[in-house]
């Protein structure tokens, strides 16, 4: 990295817990190979704090934007002054830019992460069925992307019915004629089984979903980046699984993170 | 520099403008020099964001503390929630530290800092009679250390002459056997010519004294970094003066800010 001075441009990501976030080095190493004199940082808030740090975004001129991971995906989206319609309808955001003005606008990349992922490992999704655990904020990313990316079939799966309801019922407001489902935490019957949860990023955590099910047929899907290997994907590989990490989310996005974020303009 | 993760901890510096700020290299090397996984960026926060962005960072978990610099060093005191007694009385601070419960704890180290780098250069204050243009933040905080330090008479001058004499009065109030008086734009009878306004940072800004009145014997001496050379420092060369340079002030309080702001604490 460069030395930082005035003339620097700042980033953070907006985490909470903050200490595993990869994406600050990662980007941080994407600036130096590009030459940008910009730095991204760690900012550690909690869900309460959120909104008032945010309205600050606005009053720090220097300030190129900033990515958002869990547990603010949702709740940044209404904290921003603009969204690309599809970001709307995802209803979460994980990329602010601030305009010079100060206005904050958001993106949402994690679902083009997640199929970009799985596409520089040579998986393809057109035509798979997919079974999905979560409908947080990267879930409705990935499923949005999924629909997009012309998956035969789509089973999303919630511990609160309802939110996965509700996320069917946007992806046929933009895709009628997709094959979206409501499942359980049986993942049998998909040849995609993706976690979409943040179970597994904490020691102790409740499986994602019925792993007794999972049968060798089936590639297993990470977005958890840290541990990399998740009691999913170990339960996963004891029965026979390929798995797919959660890094190539990451990796397939950062240009684009850095792209929104204005990265190389002057 | 060590890489950034989402274990480093994070310092900013709050000024308007920002560019020119020296801070953030100075104290990254402590950082560094130190094994302490910390990072201090830039934050160019105008005056009418100053409280929005204040109250935020109370809600970032990881921030150790902010450096403070012109034009919000008076106006920051009053957003923190605790500071030392002589910090008060200056009415000033450019340091805060955020401790573990979110309250930021403000105090004033201009002044140590500029009577440490005249002394880190031989230049004794005791007993000498002094000169200082301004009545601001740093101002307070340099008048208050050298009425500390013993010189024998100080001369306070400013464009609004009552700010002069607030700041007269208050310093009598802790000192109450010491010779201070106004003063108007003529430095003419006095050791040290202290210029601690801001004006010669930007193009174009008038001289904060009469430079037409400065004799070879006297030392002038500059709070303002960038530009190194001042218009006040050129024209003291001019006149035969020797001159004190803005630098050694920041120096003097790098290990001072470090050890306020907790590097090097687990």
């Amino acid at each position: 990295m460069t030395s930082i001075t005035g003339k620097t441009r700042l980033f953070g990501i907006l985490a909470d817990p903050i200490q595993h976030v990869q994406v600050p080095r990662r980007l941080n190493d994407h600036f130096a190979a590009a030459g940008f004199d910009g730095v991204m940082v760690p900012m550690h808030v909690r869900p309460d704090n959120l909104p008032a740090v945010v309205a600050a975004l606005r009053g720090m001129e220097n300030l190129g934007g900033v990515v958002v991971t869990a547990p603010h995906k949702t709740a940044v989206l209404a904290l921003c002054d603009d969204a690309s319609d599809v970001t709307r309808k995802i209803g979460a955001a994980n990329v602010i830019r601030r305009e010079p003005d100060g206005r904050l606008v958001a993106t949402m990349l994690d679902g083009e992460g997640f199929v970009g992922g799985l596409r520089a490992e040579d998986r393809g999704v057109e035509g798979a069925s997919a079974y999905m655990a979560g409908a947080g904020g990267a879930a409705n990313a990935i499923a949005f992307a999924l629909a997009g990316a012309g998956v035969a079939r789509l089973t999303v799966a919630n511990r609160t019915r309802a939110r996965a309801e509700d996320l069917r019922q946007r992806i046929l407001a933009l895709h009628p004629g997709a094959d979206v489902r409501v499942g359980t935490d049986d993942p049998s019957g998909h040849d995609l089984v993706v976690n979409a949860t943040s179970l597994g990023m904490r020691e102790g955590d409740a499986l994602p979903l019925d792993v007794s099910r999972l049968r060798p047929e089936q590639l297993v899907c990470e977005v958890i980046m840290q541990p990399r290997e998740t009691p999913l994907l170990l339960a996963a590989r004891e029965r026979g699984c390929a798995v797919h990490y959660g890094a190539p989310m990451l990796a397939a996005q950062l240009a684009l993170m850095a792209e929104f974020l204005g990265v190389g303009k002057a």
